[in-house]
């Protein structure tokens, strides 16, 4: 079996959305990976399928019903694939949570929509509960297309042989170094010398403080993280 | 002027993706905002439409050329628009960006694929890099239609009137609370009774337990971030 990702979803019309392109498209076309939606709204037995309702206790918006979103779960052979939640109230998504599930069968993602879902739903199916960023968005779907993107790059034949999935950001808590690319000379501006001295050691030198330096200025927690590492190592 | 975000792109045919329903795609057919799409190899002067080259100084993978990426760049109109680039090596998004760029005239994101854009790129069109959530992406597509969709979603008019933007997760650094709805009692459990009770103040005082627990236990960083402020307020 391939690697398959179930998307539970209000609106299936966004899927494969940025997905369906590139490499993933290619991949998902020769058989790597497989992509599913299942429509909430055809779970609903209410009167004009609606799957919402207010808010118990009040407050604005409106809220997914319970029996609406286990009767959508409970149609999804899950085969030992986690069953996730996109909520901003989940816990972030890592590298090592993408690099855990991308080993895995799949994933089964369930799109919030409105101000969420039942909270007995979530409990009652133990769902995990994962968030992607640290702003709000309209639904889920943005978050389940990232989350699937993530895993399925990793998957082995589904990047090519140039691509590297290893010297790169978030891998071992160091964003990576800047790039450069001929031209040599572009609009006055040179790449670094460095870079053109065919001398290796000297080059992984100067990645590695620029990956620092970075680092250090832009995700202060990443770096923290990394210098507690770098402390046990030694 | 409406609200205009343009997406520098390698796979146009990424969207509008996700962004193309529900709410959102209403308020773009009502003229509330606008998406465009620049499809950045259409700006290649070198053979086969070529855009990206081997990194100086060795590693694997390919990095975008500078002079097709600023051709790209020069020819949008940014009129008072932020110039972002998504990227793993950028800030985080956070909803007080979100806020202050939905209050604007709107976006121009440009895409990165591959190892990533020639470093000379960013510093001379002075781009702001931008990141979104801690895992690694085959392309800054889905992060772009993240940011769109999060910035959309606050123009006036767009959400309807049931929904909320105010009382919502990542708002004053606390996740949001528990939501419950019909039916009362679901597959034996029950509503908390507190919901119920029709009493507003100890329902308020319940949420904002329940959201400092929650945001305590999954988020410590935007915990310790709310506890600060809040000891500041006192």
């Amino acid at each position: 079996m391939s690697f398959t990702a179930t998307c539970l979803t209000l609106y299936p019309e966004a899927f494969p959305g940025a997905l369906g392109v590139s490499l993933l498209e290619t991949a998902r076309r020769n058989g790597i990976w497989a992509l599913e939606t299942v429509d909430i709204r055809s779970f609903s037995r209410h009167k004009h399928a609606s799957v919402d309702d207010t808010p118990a206790g009040g407050g604005p918006g409106m809220v997914l019903r319970p029996d609406v979103a286990a009767a959508a779960i409970d149609s999804v052979a899950l085969e030992g694939r986690p069953l996730i939640y996109m909520t901003p109230r989940g816990k972030p998504l890592t590298q090592a949570l993408v690099r855990q599930w991308s080993a895995g069968p799949g994933v089964v993602v369930f799109c919030g929509r409105f101000e969420g879902l039942d909270e007995r739903v979530i409990e009652a199916r133990q769902m995990e509960e994962v968030s992607v960023g640290d702003a709000v968005l309209a639904g889920g779907e943005i978050p389940a297309q990232y989350l699937i993107e993530a895993c399925v790059r990793l998957i082995p034949g589904v990047l090519g042989k140039t691509a590297s999935t290893e010297d790169e950001s978030f891998e071992g808590d160091l964003l990576e170094y800047p790039q450069y690319t001929r031209p040599r000379v572009w609009e006055d501006r040179e790449i670094p010398e460095v870079l053109l001295s065919g001398d290796h050691g000297r080059i992984a030198r100067w990645r590695r403080e620029q990956a620092e330096e970075t680092t250090r200025r832009r995700r202060p927690d990443l770096f923290a993280r990394y210098q507690r590492r770098d402390g046990e190592e030694r």
